[in-house]
């Protein structure tokens, strides 16, 4: 296990969206990486069964009823399917938070060692990260690596890290043509390497396997992109790639760092992709729209915070985007309300922030 | 070995700069890879004894007397060093060169299977590239890897690849001042990923173990920056990373784009880091005034061709550089020297470029 300097156990918590009922075989799989922190469980609203969690760890769970108690009813929609996990960055008072997908079971590296997910995204975020110029030899703080010839010296202290994307073997985060079109198709290729992306590059950010610096871009991963017909399959939303489109524009503007690359997770198959497919291409159709928005987004020297950025860019998204398809207004609608939200809900945190 | 769909073995040329005048080891090694393909050695004009090469091989040798003969000898001095190399690129005719130092050998890959360097290095620059958007499980043209989710399908044909920039294991291609303060680190991650660096990301391309499209943007690999302390040891010089900047500029100018990752070399252990220190600080200092210079460099629309792009740099090389130190005005003068030099031999062209 790799060592994580200065970070303590209590500065973490892992938010899980339940979208399955019965949580015992993924629980019981990450047992060993999960025990010494405390979780977040958030009840997808719509999943009517009771949570089957197994005992032996430290946990909360919250449901629609304690949703509503904390939003209040008429908002609560927001956390609907995977976007549940929201509720969880937003009640947290972490500095870090790990999250991911109730379908994914720790993976091994290509020596069969298990792969410790906490540790390595803790790591990402806790070492700098070099967005404004790119180490041939991918991160160089890991043991062993360092900063290749040509490394402007005064570049090598780098920035904080933000955000830690990790990646998946066997299935894949393909979208639905993709997966229909490849059905056989997994990924057995365990890539040793974190990098930084550089600033100003855009990246499609997966929330399945993801950690983040709650205290400096928390507000920035946020639930604004509801499809109209989206589903309970990661491939059937785009809710994620939304977010890290904002979170990144949002480390690009504050100075900070993005890293992907490892973790692993081992993400189990999924359902038929060809039944997705009418319903994905919505997600696929937008996506040409919302690059190119990001891609060339500048936000205004006052905004200071990340929640200043993501006013400004419900803004943007508002004006630029709002009359080319009604999901983006209920997306810039979506980014001012979260705001409010947070900002709500932290005022509320010197006492924990939800009493059960 | 991977399928390089529709390159033939005879559009490529294999260039080795001869700073060490016995080959016979690194050429024996390199033999079950480089036998099938032509090979340009270009002897170091500062290198006294003969060149020792072994048979088997197609190649053509050139000397100081062959350069002082197409380029006239008030011109040759740029091609002393590691620049020899270039006097490759300005003779061949043919539409791929891959490039290494004469101090690597072949690797081995984390399975212990031999890595054929040139057949990567080619797949590389036959496939496309995607610098307009960073796709989290690297180059999605790459067997079993694709497209995450997410990622427009307005950009998945993505552009033509022009440089492939490969890495090393064992003595990795780090600054004299990094070898020095830690004597004994050596590289033995082998980071199975190559992927494509995204427009306007500076990054320090290596010219240690290179390949790039010559009809594409051979004019801007070039001999311009030349240390006053130069020496014949790799971390003694910039001038492959000044050479990178201007061919990375010229690519996202072009709309063209660079990889990096696989493959990798053996690189053999080099000299003492330590004596090296005086001479490299000039290096090392000189890199703080080229990144944010290349970082903020916009070329015009008029020009559209390497050839073009160079000249262009060179006037701003001149206009912004050249009273910061004058080692800038030199590149910038050698820089127009080597695009006139490329028209000239060029024209020379529909016979062989060299009569031997």
């Amino acid at each position: 296990m790799m060592s994580v300097a200065n970070v303590k156990d209590n500065e973490i918590d892992i938010v899980i969206g339940a979208l399955h009922a019965d949580l015992t075989s993924f629980m019981n799989a990450w047992k060993p990486l999960f025990s010494r922190f405390h979780l977040i469980i958030i009840k997808d609203p719509d999943l009517k069964e009771d949570l089957k969690i197994p005992q032996g760890f430290d946990l909360d769970v919250y449901t629609k009823s304690d949703i509503d108690r904390v939003v209040g009813p008429s908002v609560s929609g927001i956390f609907s399917g995977y976007s549940c996990r929201y509720f969880g960055y937003l009640i947290s008072r972490k500095k870090y938070i790990f999250s991911v997908d109730d379908d994914c079971l720790p993976a091994k590296d290509s020596k069969g060692f298990l792969v410790d997910a906490v540790s390595q995204h803790i790591t990402n975020l806790a070492t700098p990260a070099t967005p404004f110029f790119f180490n041939t030899l991918y991160d160089p703080f890991r043991d062993g690596a360092d900063f290749v010839r040509g490394y402007p010296f005064s570049l090598r202290s780098g920035v904080n890290c933000a955000l830690s994307c990790g990646l998946w073997l066997n299935l894949a985060d393909y979208d639905a043509p993709t997966q229909a079109l490849k059905p056989g198709q997994r990924n057995s290729r365990y890539v040793d390497a974190v990098l930084t992306v550089p600033v100003r590059a855009m990246v499609p950010i997966s929330g399945i396997n993801i950690a983040f610096n709650r205290e400096a871009v928390g507000p920035a991963l946020l639930p604004a992109l509801r499809l109209s017909g989206e589903g309970k399959l990661r491939w059937e939303t785009v809710e994620d790639i939304w977010s890290g489109m904002c979170v990144k524009v949002v480390c690009d503007h504050l100075g900070l760092g993005v890293k992907t690359g490892l973790p692993y997770v081992w993400r189990n198959d999924g359902s038929d992709a060809i039944e997705s497919l009418r319903k994905e291409w919505e997600g696929v159709k937008l996506m040409e729209q919302i690059v190119p928005f990001f891609q060339t987004m500048r936000l205004p020297q006052t905004a200071t915070t990340a929640e200043d950025c993501v006013v400004e860019m419900a803004k943007l998204v508002k004006q630029q985007l709002g009359s080319v398809d009604p999901v983006f207004a209920r997306a810039a609608e979506a980014m001012l309300e979260w705001i409010k939200l947070w900002k709500a809900v932290g005022l509320r945190s010197s006492s924990p922030a939800v009493q059960k």
